[in-house]
């Protein structure tokens, strides 16, 4: 029997609730599948940075090398700046495991309710295929004449034909097997000298890969096709910066910002990719059992899909589907009662319920 | 009488349709107004770049310096690319002439159908002031190793305090006659350098509002709020590629794209500032006589407005709100079937209708 070997790292706040919740699901699609999991628990975190002053250990990324994936819960907490919690732990990963693609499914599903007009279930439904390592988030740049009249800062947008020719080309292989249309989120009219080289390698890219549709829109433009047109994407491929934005927005016009997970992946598997919802840390909610676990078990999902489990992967999917279209063990943010657990249970036992139809050999 | 004098530049496509309609009704505020026009046309486009090169004269800055405003149509045709376009023109007299606040209204209007749910006129009503002089949009870049696989570009943001705290300033200043709530458009989680020194200089300059109410976001899930939230808001203020985004999407969200304003405005009249649509120059549709007017008219009310005629302002805006709630000339963007004349007479007509108020001396 296969044991995948999991880094699980819950984080802060609702993480610590919704990351062991997303595990038992993950248990229950392998009783059924016949694999197992071994995981190793990190508590890598905020929490962690106040008492030693570091997210994590200084060989962390070493501890976590050989895992077959890494599932993360969620990080942030009031007090510790964004960028120091991001700079001194999901960043770092992303980039030492070369997880170049950060993968967000976009899909109105049913029982979920979107804020648009006249849209159902089944009529929006694309990824948006974000670069994970490099373009505007740059750790170059700094300060001159500081604290002065005259202070300036500068930071470096970085974009090399490696790191878009590579992202691109993982988009392309995603619409393979959808409706071979991609779309490239660009700005080549303002940002003169990185976006006008992604257009030209997207256009390059394209050509490898006869048979697609592509276009491409100035991000402006394009967010404003996300609200009025979200029905023309399959696969949005975009920079990091405007991956990100898209990668929120597209879930918020769907209605599942709370519920969208996220995949950072290395699509070699020379390193273990990393699992992670949209969502953040909420410590707001945190500790009352009320958190959505949804975005963390979709991202359950996802991995499994990486690991080649694509049966109970979909079996999840499923479940998830089934669970809020029944709309009767929701979480208050999707209108219902039920607290983290009793919708997992939910899940489970819709789980429970459906075959894993392995793959046809 | 007063006599303001503008520099039109209608630019490509169906600038050159709803350019002149809008002067008509400008002409009809300023007869009721006691005050008249005198408009110097320039030839500035795409068409003049197939022709001789440029998109303007080498001395077309000098040559509109001393005029009141520039009313701007919309530049870009297709065969001349966009960087080209626009850094060649509309670029240099943004930067050229320090008009440092591009300010766009986002307003849900009687008569315009937003593709959201449940939200109606009056219910959305925000500006976005986005800094337009620096930041991500700089000629600050290159290329290594071109051509190879190795194959490098860097772009340069530059952020400096002026730029920061003007911009500030005067999103503060805007609120101040508002609801006094100032929203900062930021991504420090993730642009290390820049972006942590706007959350700074935010902090400083909200400082010099007691009284107001702040908030800040980052820009993923910011937009995200645009589409869930848009009721927060009532003025935004972002950098240059934030606002360019926000200023596309607010729009999007109360269904107006197609009918939105813009200044590009240099607060204390030392140069021109310069009034133009969101909506571009359409060459798909140019010549037919069926562009809607709507957003050059009312970038015509916000230059009345920065002219000092708030009382021609506040009516030509009214005249625009009558006629889209009225609903019985418009053009077929909004589901009508009016060509641009039609549209154009109907507003000149309710304005005809209305007094215009001296304000108070
Ligand atoms: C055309 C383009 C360069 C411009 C910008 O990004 O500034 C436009 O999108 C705008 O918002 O005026
Ligand atoms: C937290 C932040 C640095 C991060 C990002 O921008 O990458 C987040 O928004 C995400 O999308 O995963």
């Amino acid at each position: 029997m296969t044991a995948y070997s999991i880094a699980v790292i819950p984080g802060d706040g609702i993480g610590n609730e919704v990351v062991p919740e997303a595990q038992r699901v993950l248990e229950a699609a392998a009783r059924k599948g016949g694999f197992s999991f071994d995981w190793t628990h990190y508590d890598w975190s905020c929490e962690r940075f106040a008492k030693t002053g570091a997210m994590m250990p200084a060989d962390g990324l070493e501890q976590i090398r050989t895992k077959d994936a890494i599932f993360l819960g969620a990080v942030g907490f009031p007090g510790v700046p964004d960028h120091v919690s991001l700079w001194g732990l999901l960043i770092p990963i992303r980039r030492g495991f070369h997880q170049y693609v950060n993968l967000r499914p976009v899909k109105l599903l049913a029982g979920v309710e979107s804020p648009l007009k006249g849209r159902g279930p089944g009529d929006i439904d694309f990824y948006v295929v974000r670069e994970n390592n490099e373009g505007e988030y740059s750790s170059i740049g700094g300060r001159l004449y500081e604290g002065g009249a005259d202070e300036l800062v500068m930071q470096q947008s970085i974009f090399t034909r490696r790191g878009c020719d590579r992202v691109m080309r993982y988009a392309f292989e995603l619409a393979k097997g959808r409706k071979k249309h991609v779309t490239s989120a660009t700005k080549s009219n303002g940002i003169s000298h990185t976006m006008p080289y992604w257009d030209e390698r997207f256009a390059a890219i394209s050509k490898e890969y006869p048979g697609f549709t592509t276009d491409q829109f100035h991000i402006d433009i394009l967010t404003a096709h996300f609200v009025r047109n979200p029905d023309w994407f399959d696969v949005v491929v975009a920079s990091n910066l405007f991956g990100d934005i898209l990668s929120d927005l597209g879930p918020a016009v769907v209605g599942s910002i709370g519920i969208a997970p996220g995949g950072n992946i290395n699509p070699e598997k020379e390193y273990p990719s990393m699992f992670e919802p949209v969502h953040g840390s909420a410590p707001d909610i945190a500790g009352k059992g009320i958190a959505n676990p949804i975005g963390q078990i979709w991202s359950g999902a996802m991995m499994l899909r990486h690991l080649g489990e694509e049966a109970a992967a979909r079996a999840v999917e499923d479940a998830i589907e089934q669970v809020l279209a029944r709309r009767d063990s929701l979480t208050r943010d999707l209108g219902g009662k039920a607290g983290t657990r009793e919708l997992t249970d939910a899940i489970i036992g819709a789980l429970d319920a459906t075959a894993i139809r392995q793959p046809a050999a």
